[in-house]
């Protein structure tokens, strides 16, 4: 197997490192963060945009993707990257997750599971190979497991069995994968176990054993409280091996994200900053804001001070304003654009700070410029 | 008083003609089509890609600025080209048509209009005077008199009461606006009369006694036959001086920009090409379409053959079809590119033909290959 991952620098004082990851479209600098492209593109932006704010990689979804288009479609033009113009890295979350957060009957068995399509009620039925191959058809360069997903909350015996099937599917997965040559893609392994720790430990030591390519954290930042949800990644990362990529699924507040990057974590994903800014909230780096405040009424200032991107060097906080109080969804192309910038950016700085071997420093600067607690009002 | 239009070239066949008028915020080449930037933004676009296609002045509305933002928040920013960050002309209808289509109690005199604000229900008095205000505080380099838009269908004494007052108010705004000096700047007149022909004459000729720096037709594309719009639009365009610009108001359907560019119009406004965009309708050589229609499911083609802009060259209508369906605001965004950047081009090329004195070869061969009954479908 290829080394599809090499690790450039560690930060001393944290596990914090960067690195490469060597991909099918291309190279990826980790840390990284992956904007969300669920239905085949980045809500109002342009491929682009995307790629000239500098990201590398973005993350799109199998399950919303075999409901529309429909993996025919995508096969006609020969995969996600050409259908929607992306030149560079994909990743494909299984839609694990989003078969049963959309679903209320869903049949789950050791083989696999069954729902109902959302777009024509035909019945789906995903199995640990299946999910594979439709994500071969889409061609991502990164291919994620399907994994029985659980909430916040359950109690241990529904943990237990959950995660026997993620067990049993992620074994199915690999060695399925394992049969065929796939040039420059990787299928990572998602640890599950909800929040119990010793499930967490088992899972991650199981999945270790599969040897997968790269190794996820699933089933975190589901609306448990913020301790709990570090000191469960905490006990995973510190198990995962060094040498492999790890991935902590669905984290996309700033402080968290900087905070997991000092546990070792590498890639992260979320819908946050492009769904917030629909809400009108935007990242400064005193925390988040929302463009309805009445303070920012006649506002000349930038949305975030020194903020360089297309919305800040161009237009002010007063007129965005307008624009969203009159439903102009310029306002809410604008607030995208400055959140995945304000985002890329704030992971290039801490790349740089790892590099520079001044992690923890440049991490509680952060933290005490951003407050968390305004973030919560968002 | 200033030479604000030059005409550089007259067509032999027909009355079209090509010009500058010369303003302050720039030249711009006639015939022109505006973009609509109601509230202060063209819908989805930034003010650098209307720019990037071509356009050298846009449309905004009085009426619309002053409930949202208001003119305090206008003239706090300096202006409408500071607030929104468009360098280039900027033309502001008055108003009068959004007062009489959006207000069901709306009370005229002869001094002026009466409604209440949709956004708070205070009262509002626009007289002549004030819309010129307004105006001078928004900083448009063309200003439009308030008028009373009729609608199709009303009996003749209606026609002539409204025609009345518009006549009245006509003249104390070019006596306003003649009491100061405003640097590149120009007030139009608006032709009333409804579908009446000699009341269109009447006010015609009226409108010509007060020496307006420019005329605009106002009134038609509200629902009558195209026959009769053209007809009213040929007498009232026959009559008007040789040496002002003629704006026709309202007008943004191909193939009626162009017989109306050969009735000797200069300029043009609709919202037609940004709101059909947000239906899902486009314009194509062949006429428009909807990207919704099935024949595009799985289209590797443009929207339209041949077309350079920014969707075309980069999407397929196959993909955009997809953002539409799965209420992508992208889209609206390509689609609302692609139809200002067929407009541009379209009027470009009429321009260019009337410089090479082919203008009545170059319509009949637009008119053949763009269908109005397929247009008729959006």
């Amino acid at each position: 197997m290829e080394q599809r991952f090499s690790i450039l620098k560690k930060d001393k004082s944290t596990r914090a490192r960067t690195g490469i990851l060597r991909l099918k479209h291309g190279d990826v600098k980790t840390p990284f963060y992956m904007p969300v492209a669920t239905k085949g593109a980045v809500k109002t932006l342009l491929p682009q945009e995307v790629e000239a704010i500098g990201y590398e990689i973005i993350l799109s979804n199998t399950y919303h993707l075999i409901e529309k288009p429909g993996l025919e479609e995508i096969a006609h033009f020969g995969g996600i990257n050409n259908y929607m113009g992306w030149k560079k890295p994909i990743l494909t979350d299984s839609g694990g997750y989003q078969v049963f957060s959309l679903h209320k009957h869903v049949h789950i068995e050791e083989s696999g599971v069954t729902f109902r399509s959302l777009i024509d009620g035909k019945k789906i039925n995903a199995t640990p190979e299946k999910v594979i191959e439709w994500q071969d058809i889409i061609g991502s360069d990164i291919a994620m497991v399907i994994d029985v997903c659980t909430p916040y909350g359950i109690k241990r015996e529904s943990a237990e069995k959950a995660l026997k099937i993620t067990e049993i599917w992620a074994k199915r997965s690999i060695e399925f994968w394992s049969n065929s040559y796939r040039e420059g893609r990787m299928l990572f392994g998602i640890v599950q176990g909800n929040f119990f720790k010793d499930l967490r430990i088992q899972a991650t030591e199981n999945l270790i054993n599969l040897n997968f390519p790269g190794y996820a954290v699933g089933g975190l930042s589901v609306g448990e409280p913020k301790e709990l949800m570090f000191e469960i990644s905490d006990l995973v990362a510190q198990r995962l091996p060094e040498e492999k990529p790890r991935y902590f699924m669905g984290l996309g507040d700033p402080p968290s994200i900087l905070t997991a990057i000092a546990q070792g974590y590498d890639m992260f994903d979320s819908a946050l900053a492009t769904r917030i800014a629909r809400g009108g909230s935007f990242f400064t780096k005193f925390g988040p804001r929302n463009i309805r405040n009445t303070q920012l009424k006649k506002s000349s200032e930038k949305l975030d001070p020194d903020c360089t991107c297309l919305a800040c060097e161009n237009f002010t906080a007063g007129y965005i304003r307008h624009l969203y109080l009159s439903e102009e969804t310029l306002a809410l192309r604008l607030l995208t654009y400055h959140n995945l910038f304000f985002l890329y950016n704030l992971i290039e700085d801490a790349r740089s700070a790892i590099e520079r071997g001044i992690y923890s420093q440049f991490l509680s600067n952060f933290l005490n410029q951003y407050s968390e607690n305004r973030f919560k009002k968002v």
